[in-house]
């Protein structure tokens, strides 16, 4: 079934200690959409400046993403600098050029209203929510948000918050939204925020989902669940490895009959299997092309490394 | 078959968010062979002052402990004084009395020769060295350390590196020890210093097994190993969780007849599980009376927390 995703398709000028790399095509939308790709049928909605050329166009079409809401505007595209040193889970913004993402008025082409799975990246959440209100039908929200929206837009995410199946944040970002240290009490915080499930990403060491007793009809209280990331001994470029875990882990879910707390944890797997190619090269590089092969060897790698009695097959 | 730890028997002053408690019973080797306890038979070889009562000891063999090799010296035992704020997963040390530690030289009972697991705990390299060295017939030896041996005694301790089978120490340990940020190259560069397989713990997050060819016998190049950590809304006292984590592990390695991969995977849950308990109460409380019944059930919920469909039985 098809995802919406609406959020930003950028260009990134990024270094890390593998090098650096001056305007790749980037944005929580590419990531997003290409790592689920994969996994089912995509449609974006983002705003590009006239530096977006056919050839970007192509990286997402090639992958059968539908590029019908990519709206083109007068003046340059989203640009974000950053650097990494040392500890490669954090990035040093060097400069944010908003540019024609400044006047963004996400528009829903006729063609993307029968969406069954909404995504709404990271942007302010007032373009979040004025999606979520045109998107009636849809059978699943899912959402990301960052720390500036949480300081200095706390209401207007609040109202994206009510509105989430899923919210998908990190560590950092869970402790800031509900003031608390400890996880546990942070994610029963955020859920009764509004979000029926919510995955909390802790980087290097994977991620935990929390799900509630309203996340499954018919399902009573879970247990958190646990998803390890890859050990991997080189990161080339962290950029977009949130984005293509939510990618991962949103497309399978998308690509399910059923949503079962099984359907879930898979997904966490996923997530961190997309996440774990996307940091192999600069940019969207490896996105660009997996086998269906690579993904279920590290599917299997994946449970390899975290389950006992695990035997490659 | 039995372990052998050497280590700290000391008393800890402890101030958490829970509350505080002055001179309850703590050190390495507490925590660790009261998790061992367990699962196997555990021999002690410590240093206690004359403020180490015949209740304390009963702490001790009320769990089958072996504590012939517990010294009595004149004066104080070892006292730590430490408080958590905020981030339980750091503690602050507020003081640090040796007291009857400051002389410790670790006398080995002729009971315990026939020992075949032996344990350093935490204390100086020098006198794990000795213990080592005494200790010819083990069939493995496992060991910890932390960043004040690492800094300033760093040739002493790679003397006991190289006569290692498992090396446990946290993040900021490995990162330390090997001069790398990244795990798997940390990793890399610890296991060539000489422990044949490394377990690094990651506090909340879990712990990550590395294992080299040289690991098993008979086995080749093995993938890393991740166990989760449980999840916990409310830790009351984080003292002495790695030491329990420790305990499990190496409990359940040695009350297996062979050493295997599959065991060594058991091994981590198991020493998620004790860590698990341990930080639910003051000091060793929580450690002094576990069911098997509840180890076995905490086992089970650490597999449903991270394995892809796991059932409850």
């Amino acid at each position: 079934m098809s995802i919406l995703v609406v959020g930003s398709v950028a260009f990134d000028s990024i270094e890390t200690p593998h090098g650096m790399v001056d305007h790749c095509l980037g944005g929580a939308a590419t990531h997003f959409a290409l790592a689920a790709s994969y996994f089912t049928e995509v449609r974006v909605i983002a705003v590009v400046g006239e530096d977006f050329t056919a050839g970007h166009e192509a990286v997402l079409t090639r992958r059968g993403i539908d590029t019908r809401g990519i709206e083109r505007a007068k003046g340059l595209s989203f640009h974000w600098k950053g650097s990494y040193t040392g500890n490669l889970n954090e990035a040093t913004t060097l400069g944010t050029d908003l540019n024609v993402f400044s006047t963004f008025a996400p528009k829903i082409p006729e063609a993307y209203v029968d969406s069954e799975y909404l995504f709404l990246a990271n942007i302010d959440p007032v373009l979040q929510a004025r999606v979520r209100e045109q998107m009636t039908g849809v059978r699943m929200t899912c959402g990301d948000t960052m720390n500036y929206w949480i300081a200095d837009h706390r209401e207007n995410l609040e109202a994206v918050l009510r509105r989430l199946d899923v919210l998908l944040i990190n560590d950092g970002e869970a402790r800031m939204l509900s003031g608390e240290h400890n996880l546990v009490r942070a994610a029963e915080l955020i859920m009764s925020m509004g979000p029926k499930s919510l995955v909390i990403k802790h980087g290097e060491y994977g991620a935990t989902a929390f799900f509630s007793d309203r996340s499954f009809a018919d399902t009573p209280k879970l247990h958190p669940f646990r998803a390890p990331a890859l050990p991997l001994d080189e990161v080339v470029d962290p950029t977009g490895a949130g984005d293509s875990f939510a990618g991962g882990f949103y497309g399978y879910i998308a690509s399910q009959a059923v949503f079962t707390p099984e359907v879930f944890r898979t997904a966490m797997f996923y997530g961190g299997v997309m996440g774990s190619f996307a940091v192999e090269r600069f940019g969207t590089e490896r996105l660009q092309a997996i086998s269906e092969e690579e993904i279920e060897d590290r599917f299997r790698l994946f449970q390899e490394i975290s389950h006992l009695a695990f035997a490659r097959t």
